[in-house]
Protein backbone atom coordinates (compact mmCIF):
# COMPACT_ATOMS: atom_id res chain seq x y z
CA UNK A 1 0.00 0.00 0.00
CA UNK A 2 1.29 3.20 -0.76
CA UNK A 3 -0.82 5.59 1.42
CA UNK A 4 -3.63 5.44 4.73
CA UNK A 5 -6.57 7.31 3.30
CA UNK A 6 -8.61 6.96 6.36
CA UNK A 7 -9.15 4.50 9.33
CA UNK A 8 -12.16 4.42 11.60
CA UNK A 9 -13.04 2.85 14.77
CA UNK A 10 -16.75 1.55 14.85
CA UNK A 11 -18.71 -0.30 17.53
CA UNK A 12 -18.09 -3.47 15.64
CA UNK A 13 -14.64 -3.04 14.01
CA UNK A 14 -11.84 -1.22 12.50
CA UNK A 15 -12.64 -0.02 9.03
CA UNK A 16 -9.70 1.27 6.32
CA UNK A 17 -9.03 2.27 3.33
CA UNK A 18 -5.69 2.44 0.93
CA UNK A 19 -4.01 3.67 -1.69
CA UNK A 20 -2.31 1.20 -3.36
CA UNK A 21 0.47 1.84 -5.84
CA UNK A 22 -1.54 0.24 -9.06
CA UNK A 23 -5.10 -1.50 -7.84
CA UNK A 24 -6.85 1.52 -6.98
CA UNK A 25 -8.14 2.02 -3.11
CA UNK A 26 -8.05 -0.94 -0.93
CA UNK A 27 -11.14 -1.45 1.38
CA UNK A 28 -10.33 -3.48 5.27
CA UNK A 29 -12.47 -4.38 7.88
CA UNK A 30 -9.98 -6.13 11.04
CA UNK A 31 -7.01 -5.88 8.37
CA UNK A 32 -8.98 -8.58 6.23
CA UNK A 33 -9.22 -7.02 2.68
CA UNK A 34 -13.08 -6.62 1.32
CA UNK A 35 -12.66 -5.07 -1.98
CA UNK A 36 -9.46 -3.81 -3.96
CA UNK A 37 -10.36 -1.16 -6.80
CA UNK A 38 -9.18 -2.89 -9.78
CA UNK A 39 -10.71 -6.12 -9.06
CA UNK A 40 -14.39 -6.13 -6.90
CA UNK A 41 -15.94 -6.20 -9.80
CA UNK A 42 -15.27 -10.37 -10.06
CA UNK A 43 -17.13 -10.62 -7.02
CA UNK A 44 -19.87 -8.35 -6.88
CA UNK A 45 -20.63 -9.41 -10.46
CA UNK A 46 -20.62 -13.63 -9.63
CA UNK A 47 -22.79 -12.57 -5.96
CA UNK A 48 -25.64 -10.65 -7.82
CA UNK A 49 -25.95 -11.60 -11.65
CA UNK A 50 -26.13 -15.13 -11.25
CA UNK A 51 -29.56 -14.30 -8.74
CA UNK A 52 -30.49 -11.81 -10.74
CA UNK A 53 -31.56 -13.45 -14.13
CA UNK A 54 -32.44 -16.49 -11.62
CA UNK A 55 -35.88 -14.70 -11.33
CA UNK A 56 -38.21 -14.42 -13.81
CA UNK A 57 -38.64 -10.24 -13.19
CA UNK A 58 -36.57 -8.91 -10.07
CA UNK A 59 -38.72 -5.69 -8.96
CA UNK A 60 -37.72 -5.90 -5.41
CA UNK A 61 -34.11 -6.71 -3.87
CA UNK A 62 -32.87 -7.33 -0.15
CA UNK A 63 -28.71 -7.29 0.31
CA UNK A 64 -27.99 -7.59 3.49
CA UNK A 65 -24.44 -6.38 4.30
CA UNK A 66 -22.42 -5.29 1.71
CA UNK A 67 -21.92 -1.10 3.15
CA UNK A 68 -19.38 -0.76 0.93
CA UNK A 69 -21.82 -0.95 -2.04
CA UNK A 70 -20.66 -2.77 -4.91
CA UNK A 71 -23.69 -5.29 -4.93
CA UNK A 72 -26.31 -2.90 -4.69
CA UNK A 73 -24.64 -0.94 -8.02
CA UNK A 74 -24.63 -4.59 -9.55
CA UNK A 75 -28.45 -5.37 -8.51
CA UNK A 76 -29.57 -1.83 -9.76
CA UNK A 77 -28.18 -2.41 -13.09
CA UNK A 78 -31.36 -4.32 -13.82
CA UNK A 79 -34.12 -2.37 -15.33
CA UNK A 80 -36.79 -4.18 -13.39
CA UNK A 81 -35.48 -3.63 -10.25
CA UNK A 82 -37.83 -0.77 -8.55
CA UNK A 83 -36.42 -0.82 -4.70
CA UNK A 84 -32.79 -1.96 -3.71
CA UNK A 85 -32.72 -2.09 0.12
CA UNK A 86 -29.45 -2.53 1.89
CA UNK A 87 -29.24 -3.70 5.48
CA UNK A 88 -25.82 -2.88 6.82
CA UNK A 89 -25.37 -3.27 10.40
CA UNK A 90 -22.31 -0.82 10.73
CA UNK A 91 -23.46 2.68 9.62
CA UNK A 92 -19.96 4.09 9.41
CA UNK A 93 -18.47 1.55 6.71
CA UNK A 94 -21.38 3.19 4.91
CA UNK A 95 -19.72 6.53 5.42
CA UNK A 96 -16.35 5.36 4.70
CA UNK A 97 -17.29 4.12 1.37
CA UNK A 98 -19.51 7.12 0.25
CA UNK A 99 -16.57 9.32 1.30
CA UNK A 100 -13.33 6.96 0.13
CA UNK A 101 -14.81 4.54 -2.42
CA UNK A 102 -16.81 6.50 -5.11
CA UNK A 103 -16.54 3.20 -7.52
CA UNK A 104 -18.73 1.20 -5.24
CA UNK A 105 -20.77 4.13 -3.34
CA UNK A 106 -22.23 5.24 -6.63
CA UNK A 107 -24.79 2.71 -6.10
CA UNK A 108 -25.95 4.61 -2.98
CA UNK A 109 -27.18 8.07 -4.79
CA UNK A 110 -29.85 5.50 -6.85
CA UNK A 111 -33.60 6.65 -6.00
CA UNK A 112 -34.35 3.07 -6.05
CA UNK A 113 -31.57 2.47 -3.27
CA UNK A 114 -33.17 2.13 0.32
CA UNK A 115 -30.67 2.12 3.26
CA UNK A 116 -31.55 0.91 6.40
CA UNK A 117 -29.00 0.22 9.19
CA UNK A 118 -29.79 -2.71 11.34
CA UNK A 119 -28.79 -6.35 11.99
CA UNK A 120 -29.91 -8.21 8.93
CA UNK A 121 -31.33 -10.83 11.30
CA UNK A 122 -33.08 -8.10 13.24
CA UNK A 123 -34.55 -6.23 9.70
CA UNK A 124 -35.42 -9.67 8.74
CA UNK A 125 -37.66 -10.87 11.86
CA UNK A 126 -39.66 -7.65 11.91
CA UNK A 127 -40.45 -6.52 8.60
CA UNK A 128 -43.54 -7.83 6.41
CA UNK A 129 -41.73 -6.98 3.57
CA UNK A 130 -41.46 -9.35 0.75
CA UNK A 131 -38.50 -9.46 -1.42
CA UNK A 132 -37.70 -10.90 -5.04
CA UNK A 133 -33.92 -11.31 -4.79
CA UNK A 134 -32.02 -11.83 -1.21
CA UNK A 135 -28.42 -11.35 -1.91
CA UNK A 136 -26.19 -12.33 1.86
CA UNK A 137 -22.81 -10.14 1.34
CA UNK A 138 -21.69 -10.95 4.62
CA UNK A 139 -17.85 -10.64 5.87
CA UNK A 140 -16.22 -13.90 6.91
CA UNK A 141 -18.00 -15.85 9.38
CA UNK A 142 -15.27 -16.12 12.05
CA UNK A 143 -14.95 -12.14 11.95
CA UNK A 144 -17.07 -9.61 13.54
CA UNK A 145 -21.01 -10.08 13.32
CA UNK A 146 -20.63 -12.50 9.88
CA UNK A 147 -21.37 -15.62 11.78
CA UNK A 148 -24.85 -14.61 12.54
CA UNK A 149 -25.17 -14.92 8.56
CA UNK A 150 -24.04 -19.05 8.58
CA UNK A 151 -27.10 -20.02 10.66
CA UNK A 152 -30.21 -22.28 9.42
CA UNK A 153 -32.52 -20.32 11.51
CA UNK A 154 -31.01 -17.31 9.53
CA UNK A 155 -31.37 -18.53 5.83
CA UNK A 156 -34.81 -19.80 7.00
CA UNK A 157 -35.71 -16.35 7.45
CA UNK A 158 -34.31 -15.15 4.70
CA UNK A 159 -36.42 -18.13 2.46
CA UNK A 160 -39.69 -16.83 4.63
CA UNK A 161 -39.51 -13.16 2.83
CA UNK A 162 -39.09 -14.20 -0.60
CA UNK A 163 -41.65 -14.20 -3.00
CA UNK A 164 -43.01 -17.20 -4.44
CA UNK A 165 -40.42 -17.46 -7.21
CA UNK A 166 -37.76 -16.28 -4.81
CA UNK A 167 -34.23 -16.23 -4.79
CA UNK A 168 -31.35 -16.18 -2.65
CA UNK A 169 -27.22 -15.90 -3.13
CA UNK A 170 -24.57 -15.58 -0.63
CA UNK A 171 -20.88 -15.47 -0.84
CA UNK A 172 -19.57 -19.22 1.19
CA UNK A 173 -16.13 -18.45 1.58
CA UNK A 174 -13.53 -20.47 -0.34
CA UNK A 175 -13.37 -24.02 -1.21
CA UNK A 176 -9.78 -23.94 -0.17
CA UNK A 177 -8.84 -22.96 3.50
CA UNK A 178 -12.48 -22.26 4.72
CA UNK A 179 -14.31 -25.21 3.24
CA UNK A 180 -16.03 -26.38 6.47
CA UNK A 181 -17.79 -23.07 6.47
CA UNK A 182 -18.50 -23.31 2.76
CA UNK A 183 -20.40 -27.12 3.27
CA UNK A 184 -21.54 -25.30 6.61
CA UNK A 185 -23.36 -22.71 4.65
CA UNK A 186 -24.29 -24.77 1.61
CA UNK A 187 -26.46 -27.61 4.00
CA UNK A 188 -27.99 -24.94 5.63
CA UNK A 189 -29.27 -23.20 2.60
CA UNK A 190 -30.06 -26.80 0.90
CA UNK A 191 -31.89 -27.81 3.66
CA UNK A 192 -34.56 -24.47 3.46
CA UNK A 193 -34.97 -24.32 0.11
CA UNK A 194 -36.35 -26.59 -2.65
CA UNK A 195 -32.83 -26.10 -4.21
CA UNK A 196 -29.49 -25.33 -3.74
CA UNK A 197 -25.98 -25.18 -5.61
CA UNK A 198 -22.81 -23.51 -5.40
CA UNK A 199 -20.96 -21.90 -7.67
CA UNK A 200 -17.13 -20.44 -7.98
CA UNK A 201 -14.94 -17.37 -9.34
CA UNK A 202 -11.75 -16.12 -9.14
CA UNK A 203 -11.63 -13.86 -6.14
CA UNK A 204 -7.67 -12.03 -6.78
CA UNK A 205 -8.75 -10.22 -3.21
CA UNK A 206 -9.97 -13.33 -1.33
CA UNK A 207 -7.53 -15.81 0.43
CA UNK A 208 -6.71 -18.43 -2.32
CA UNK A 209 -8.22 -16.50 -5.26
CA UNK A 210 -11.42 -19.19 -5.91
CA UNK A 211 -14.44 -18.12 -4.41
CA UNK A 212 -17.43 -20.28 -3.67
CA UNK A 213 -21.23 -18.67 -4.03
CA UNK A 214 -24.31 -20.63 -2.96
CA UNK A 215 -27.62 -19.54 -4.66
CA UNK A 216 -31.17 -21.01 -4.12
CA UNK A 217 -34.83 -20.68 -5.13
CA UNK A 218 -38.20 -21.41 -4.54
CA UNK A 219 -38.57 -21.46 -8.21
CA UNK A 220 -36.90 -23.32 -11.12
CA UNK A 221 -33.09 -24.62 -10.83
CA UNK A 222 -31.04 -21.49 -11.24
CA UNK A 223 -28.34 -23.65 -13.02
CA UNK A 224 -30.96 -23.67 -15.91
CA UNK A 225 -31.76 -19.85 -15.71
CA UNK A 226 -29.30 -18.79 -18.70
CA UNK A 227 -29.86 -15.30 -19.54
CA UNK A 228 -29.73 -14.13 -23.24
CA UNK A 229 -26.51 -12.61 -24.53
CA UNK A 230 -28.68 -9.73 -25.38
CA UNK A 231 -29.59 -9.44 -21.58
CA UNK A 232 -26.26 -9.46 -20.39
CA UNK A 233 -24.91 -7.00 -22.70
CA UNK A 234 -27.15 -4.25 -22.22
CA UNK A 235 -25.67 -4.61 -18.47
CA UNK A 236 -21.72 -3.50 -19.99
CA UNK A 237 -20.57 -6.27 -17.11
CA UNK A 238 -16.95 -6.98 -17.08
CA UNK A 239 -16.95 -10.52 -15.66
CA UNK A 240 -20.45 -12.02 -15.97
CA UNK A 241 -21.87 -13.63 -19.50
CA UNK A 242 -24.08 -16.73 -20.50
CA UNK A 243 -21.65 -18.59 -20.71
CA UNK A 244 -19.63 -17.74 -17.49
CA UNK A 245 -23.16 -19.01 -15.98
CA UNK A 246 -22.87 -21.88 -17.13
CA UNK A 247 -19.19 -22.56 -16.49
CA UNK A 248 -19.42 -21.02 -12.92
CA UNK A 249 -21.46 -23.96 -11.83
CA UNK A 250 -19.08 -27.07 -12.97
CA UNK A 251 -17.73 -27.86 -9.73
CA UNK A 252 -14.69 -30.25 -9.46
CA UNK A 253 -14.07 -33.36 -7.96
CA UNK A 254 -12.74 -32.20 -5.18
CA UNK A 255 -15.21 -29.71 -4.16
CA UNK A 256 -18.06 -31.99 -5.01
CA UNK A 257 -16.94 -34.35 -2.70
CA UNK A 258 -16.25 -31.88 -0.06
CA UNK A 259 -20.51 -31.96 -0.20
CA UNK A 260 -20.82 -35.99 -0.35
CA UNK A 261 -21.62 -36.53 3.48
CA UNK A 262 -24.00 -33.94 5.19
CA UNK A 263 -22.92 -31.84 8.33
CA UNK B 1 6.39 -22.11 7.01
CA UNK B 2 7.28 -24.15 9.96
CA UNK B 3 10.84 -25.62 8.92
CA UNK B 4 12.87 -25.10 5.93
CA UNK B 5 14.13 -28.80 4.37
CA UNK B 6 16.29 -27.84 1.82
CA UNK B 7 18.14 -24.47 0.10
CA UNK B 8 20.25 -25.32 -2.74
CA UNK B 9 22.14 -22.94 -4.81
CA UNK B 10 22.25 -23.90 -8.53
CA UNK B 11 23.92 -22.70 -11.53
CA UNK B 12 20.47 -21.10 -12.40
CA UNK B 13 18.65 -20.30 -9.34
CA UNK B 14 18.14 -20.74 -5.27
CA UNK B 15 15.90 -24.11 -5.25
CA UNK B 16 14.19 -24.43 -1.31
CA UNK B 17 11.54 -27.09 -0.20
CA UNK B 18 9.46 -25.62 3.36
CA UNK B 19 7.16 -27.66 5.50
CA UNK B 20 4.10 -25.60 5.85
CA UNK B 21 1.76 -26.34 9.29
CA UNK B 22 -1.26 -27.32 7.10
CA UNK B 23 -0.75 -27.51 3.55
CA UNK B 24 2.55 -30.08 3.16
CA UNK B 25 5.17 -29.08 1.28
CA UNK B 26 5.80 -26.11 -0.50
CA UNK B 27 8.79 -25.48 -3.45
CA UNK B 28 10.63 -22.18 -4.32
CA UNK B 29 12.64 -20.75 -7.03
CA UNK B 30 14.18 -17.86 -6.53
CA UNK B 31 11.64 -16.96 -3.56
CA UNK B 32 8.75 -17.61 -5.89
CA UNK B 33 6.29 -20.44 -5.06
CA UNK B 34 6.34 -22.86 -7.42
CA UNK B 35 4.30 -25.91 -6.07
CA UNK B 36 2.29 -26.57 -2.91
CA UNK B 37 1.38 -29.91 -2.13
CA UNK B 38 -2.16 -29.24 -0.69
CA UNK B 39 -3.43 -27.72 -3.99
CA UNK B 40 -0.77 -28.42 -7.00
CA UNK B 41 -3.21 -30.69 -8.33
CA UNK B 42 -5.59 -27.92 -10.07
CA UNK B 43 -2.61 -26.57 -11.92
CA UNK B 44 -0.86 -29.59 -13.18
CA UNK B 45 -4.21 -31.18 -14.15
CA UNK B 46 -5.14 -28.56 -16.15
CA UNK B 47 -1.37 -27.83 -17.64
CA UNK B 48 -1.55 -31.56 -19.12
CA UNK B 49 -4.81 -32.52 -19.70
CA UNK B 50 -6.77 -30.56 -21.86
CA UNK B 51 -4.21 -30.69 -24.18
CA UNK B 52 -3.69 -34.58 -23.69
CA UNK B 53 -7.52 -35.05 -24.41
CA UNK B 54 -7.53 -32.70 -27.33
CA UNK B 55 -5.11 -35.35 -29.30
CA UNK B 56 -6.82 -37.69 -30.53
CA UNK B 57 -3.53 -40.87 -29.38
CA UNK B 58 -1.55 -39.17 -27.56
CA UNK B 59 1.85 -41.49 -27.80
CA UNK B 60 4.60 -39.48 -27.34
CA UNK B 61 4.87 -36.13 -24.92
CA UNK B 62 7.76 -33.76 -24.60
CA UNK B 63 7.56 -31.31 -21.27
CA UNK B 64 9.54 -28.49 -21.45
CA UNK B 65 10.75 -27.50 -17.54
CA UNK B 66 8.34 -28.58 -14.61
CA UNK B 67 11.33 -30.36 -13.19
CA UNK B 68 8.90 -31.05 -9.95
CA UNK B 69 7.66 -33.68 -11.84
CA UNK B 70 3.50 -33.30 -11.43
CA UNK B 71 3.19 -32.74 -15.22
CA UNK B 72 5.23 -35.50 -16.47
CA UNK B 73 2.95 -37.50 -13.42
CA UNK B 74 0.01 -35.98 -15.36
CA UNK B 75 0.82 -36.87 -18.51
CA UNK B 76 1.57 -40.62 -17.74
CA UNK B 77 -1.57 -41.30 -16.45
CA UNK B 78 -2.84 -41.65 -20.10
CA UNK B 79 -2.49 -44.97 -21.10
CA UNK B 80 -1.87 -44.64 -24.44
CA UNK B 81 1.11 -43.09 -23.42
CA UNK B 82 4.28 -44.89 -24.44
CA UNK B 83 6.95 -42.28 -24.34
CA UNK B 84 6.81 -39.25 -22.15
CA UNK B 85 10.75 -37.05 -22.56
CA UNK B 86 10.94 -34.18 -19.72
CA UNK B 87 13.55 -31.69 -20.86
CA UNK B 88 14.32 -29.74 -17.51
CA UNK B 89 17.29 -26.80 -17.64
CA UNK B 90 18.40 -27.18 -13.75
CA UNK B 91 19.72 -30.53 -13.26
CA UNK B 92 19.47 -29.83 -9.07
CA UNK B 93 15.62 -29.10 -9.58
CA UNK B 94 14.66 -32.64 -10.28
CA UNK B 95 17.64 -34.02 -7.69
CA UNK B 96 15.50 -31.82 -5.13
CA UNK B 97 12.34 -32.96 -6.43
CA UNK B 98 13.65 -36.50 -5.92
CA UNK B 99 14.51 -36.32 -2.51
CA UNK B 100 11.92 -33.80 -1.33
CA UNK B 101 8.58 -33.79 -3.28
CA UNK B 102 7.50 -37.76 -3.70
CA UNK B 103 4.31 -36.43 -4.52
CA UNK B 104 5.17 -34.98 -7.70
CA UNK B 105 8.59 -37.10 -8.04
CA UNK B 106 6.87 -40.84 -8.09
CA UNK B 107 6.72 -39.74 -12.40
CA UNK B 108 10.20 -39.62 -12.60
CA UNK B 109 10.49 -43.69 -11.73
CA UNK B 110 7.87 -44.54 -14.71
CA UNK B 111 9.58 -46.42 -17.11
CA UNK B 112 8.14 -44.58 -19.86
CA UNK B 113 9.94 -41.37 -18.96
CA UNK B 114 12.93 -40.35 -19.98
CA UNK B 115 14.74 -37.35 -18.58
CA UNK B 116 17.08 -34.75 -20.44
CA UNK B 117 18.86 -32.17 -18.24
CA UNK B 118 19.35 -29.59 -21.06
CA UNK B 119 17.72 -26.22 -22.20
CA UNK B 120 14.65 -26.16 -24.12
CA UNK B 121 14.77 -24.41 -27.02
CA UNK B 122 18.77 -26.48 -28.02
CA UNK B 123 16.68 -29.68 -27.00
CA UNK B 124 14.41 -28.63 -29.54
CA UNK B 125 16.69 -27.31 -32.40
CA UNK B 126 19.19 -29.75 -31.89
CA UNK B 127 16.35 -33.24 -31.83
CA UNK B 128 14.30 -34.97 -34.99
CA UNK B 129 12.05 -36.59 -32.90
CA UNK B 130 7.99 -35.68 -33.37
CA UNK B 131 5.76 -35.45 -30.18
CA UNK B 132 2.44 -35.43 -30.33
CA UNK B 133 1.74 -33.37 -27.36
CA UNK B 134 4.14 -30.65 -26.07
CA UNK B 135 3.47 -28.87 -22.83
CA UNK B 136 5.69 -26.07 -21.62
CA UNK B 137 6.39 -25.33 -18.02
CA UNK B 138 8.33 -22.44 -17.71
CA UNK B 139 8.91 -20.42 -14.51
CA UNK B 140 7.63 -17.00 -14.33
CA UNK B 141 9.06 -15.07 -17.75
CA UNK B 142 10.38 -11.90 -15.89
CA UNK B 143 12.78 -15.06 -14.01
CA UNK B 144 15.48 -16.88 -14.58
CA UNK B 145 15.42 -18.75 -17.80
CA UNK B 146 11.73 -18.53 -17.94
CA UNK B 147 11.60 -15.46 -20.71
CA UNK B 148 13.49 -17.96 -23.30
CA UNK B 149 9.95 -19.48 -23.52
CA UNK B 150 8.07 -16.48 -24.03
CA UNK B 151 9.24 -16.06 -27.80
CA UNK B 152 7.74 -16.72 -31.42
CA UNK B 153 10.39 -18.20 -32.51
CA UNK B 154 10.37 -21.16 -29.54
CA UNK B 155 6.96 -21.40 -30.06
CA UNK B 156 7.72 -22.04 -33.66
CA UNK B 157 9.92 -24.98 -32.78
CA UNK B 158 7.69 -26.35 -31.17
CA UNK B 159 5.36 -26.37 -33.78
CA UNK B 160 7.78 -27.86 -36.49
CA UNK B 161 8.45 -31.22 -33.29
CA UNK B 162 4.59 -31.88 -33.35
CA UNK B 163 2.99 -34.01 -34.90
CA UNK B 164 0.15 -33.27 -37.50
CA UNK B 165 -2.31 -33.59 -35.03
CA UNK B 166 -0.04 -32.60 -32.54
CA UNK B 167 -1.56 -30.36 -29.91
CA UNK B 168 0.88 -27.45 -27.55
CA UNK B 169 -0.25 -26.37 -24.03
CA UNK B 170 1.64 -23.61 -21.92
CA UNK B 171 1.38 -21.77 -18.27
CA UNK B 172 0.31 -18.54 -19.90
CA UNK B 173 0.84 -16.17 -16.80
CA UNK B 174 -2.16 -14.39 -14.98
CA UNK B 175 -4.89 -12.07 -16.56
CA UNK B 176 -4.32 -9.65 -12.97
CA UNK B 177 -0.63 -9.04 -12.27
CA UNK B 178 0.88 -10.27 -15.43
CA UNK B 179 -1.67 -9.96 -18.58
CA UNK B 180 1.25 -8.42 -20.67
CA UNK B 181 2.76 -11.80 -20.63
CA UNK B 182 -0.16 -13.53 -20.85
CA UNK B 183 -1.30 -11.71 -24.23
CA UNK B 184 2.44 -11.68 -26.19
CA UNK B 185 2.74 -15.63 -24.98
CA UNK B 186 -0.60 -15.88 -26.67
CA UNK B 187 -0.27 -13.88 -29.65
CA UNK B 188 3.16 -15.80 -30.63
CA UNK B 189 1.31 -19.02 -30.54
CA UNK B 190 -1.47 -17.94 -32.33
CA UNK B 191 1.03 -16.79 -35.05
CA UNK B 192 2.68 -20.54 -35.17
CA UNK B 193 -0.35 -22.24 -34.77
CA UNK B 194 -4.09 -22.86 -36.80
CA UNK B 195 -5.49 -22.29 -33.89
CA UNK B 196 -5.02 -21.17 -30.47
CA UNK B 197 -6.96 -20.25 -26.99
CA UNK B 198 -6.62 -19.01 -23.97
CA UNK B 199 -8.16 -21.18 -20.54
CA UNK B 200 -8.29 -20.77 -17.33
CA UNK B 201 -8.41 -22.01 -13.73
CA UNK B 202 -7.87 -21.26 -9.90
CA UNK B 203 -4.29 -21.36 -9.35
CA UNK B 204 -4.29 -20.83 -5.24
CA UNK B 205 -0.22 -20.90 -5.12
CA UNK B 206 0.35 -18.19 -7.84
CA UNK B 207 -0.19 -14.39 -7.95
CA UNK B 208 -3.91 -13.50 -7.96
CA UNK B 209 -5.37 -17.21 -7.69
CA UNK B 210 -6.50 -17.12 -11.33
CA UNK B 211 -4.27 -18.38 -14.03
CA UNK B 212 -4.19 -18.61 -17.75
CA UNK B 213 -2.76 -21.24 -20.14
CA UNK B 214 -2.89 -20.94 -23.74
CA UNK B 215 -3.87 -23.87 -25.84
CA UNK B 216 -3.26 -24.51 -29.45
CA UNK B 217 -3.62 -27.52 -32.04
CA UNK B 218 -2.51 -28.82 -35.83
CA UNK B 219 -5.71 -30.44 -35.81
CA UNK B 220 -9.02 -29.63 -34.81
CA UNK B 221 -9.94 -26.98 -32.23
CA UNK B 222 -9.02 -27.98 -29.01
CA UNK B 223 -12.58 -26.28 -27.46
CA UNK B 224 -14.45 -29.11 -29.06
CA UNK B 225 -12.33 -32.01 -27.97
CA UNK B 226 -14.11 -32.59 -25.18
CA UNK B 227 -13.31 -36.40 -23.34
CA UNK B 228 -16.33 -38.63 -22.19
CA UNK B 229 -16.63 -38.87 -18.67
CA UNK B 230 -15.97 -42.68 -18.73
CA UNK B 231 -12.42 -41.54 -20.34
CA UNK B 232 -11.59 -39.11 -17.33
CA UNK B 233 -13.25 -40.83 -14.49
CA UNK B 234 -10.57 -43.88 -15.28
CA UNK B 235 -7.63 -41.39 -14.34
CA UNK B 236 -9.15 -40.30 -10.76
CA UNK B 237 -8.34 -36.50 -11.44
CA UNK B 238 -9.51 -33.91 -8.35
CA UNK B 239 -10.05 -30.96 -10.74
CA UNK B 240 -10.38 -31.71 -14.32
CA UNK B 241 -13.64 -33.63 -15.53
CA UNK B 242 -15.19 -32.92 -19.43
CA UNK B 243 -17.64 -30.20 -18.04
CA UNK B 244 -14.59 -28.07 -16.83
CA UNK B 245 -12.79 -28.55 -20.10
CA UNK B 246 -15.93 -26.29 -21.71
CA UNK B 247 -16.15 -24.17 -18.59
CA UNK B 248 -12.17 -23.53 -18.45
CA UNK B 249 -12.92 -21.75 -21.83
CA UNK B 250 -15.04 -19.50 -21.34
CA UNK B 251 -13.27 -16.06 -21.22
CA UNK B 252 -14.89 -12.89 -19.25
CA UNK B 253 -15.21 -9.66 -21.31
CA UNK B 254 -12.48 -8.24 -19.33
CA UNK B 255 -10.20 -10.67 -20.42
CA UNK B 256 -11.17 -10.96 -24.21
CA UNK B 257 -11.05 -7.65 -23.93
CA UNK B 258 -7.01 -7.90 -23.64
CA UNK B 259 -7.25 -9.56 -26.57
CA UNK B 260 -8.71 -7.66 -28.80
CA UNK B 261 -5.68 -6.11 -30.38
CA UNK B 262 -2.65 -7.51 -31.55
CA UNK B 263 0.89 -6.98 -30.10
Amino acid sequence: VKKVLTQVQSEFQTIEVYETPSLGRLFALDSIVQTIDQFEFIYHEMLAHPAMYAHPNPETVLIIGGGDGGTLREALRHASVQKAVLCEIDCRVIEVAREWLPKMACSFFDPRAEIHVADGVAFLQKTDRLFDVIIIDSTDPTAGEGGNLFTEAFYNLCRDRLTAQGVLSAQTENPIYDHAWMKRAFFHIQSAFPNARIYTSPCPQYPSGYWCYTIASKGPDPLHRIPTERKTESLSLQYYTPEIHTASFALPPFLSHLLDHPL
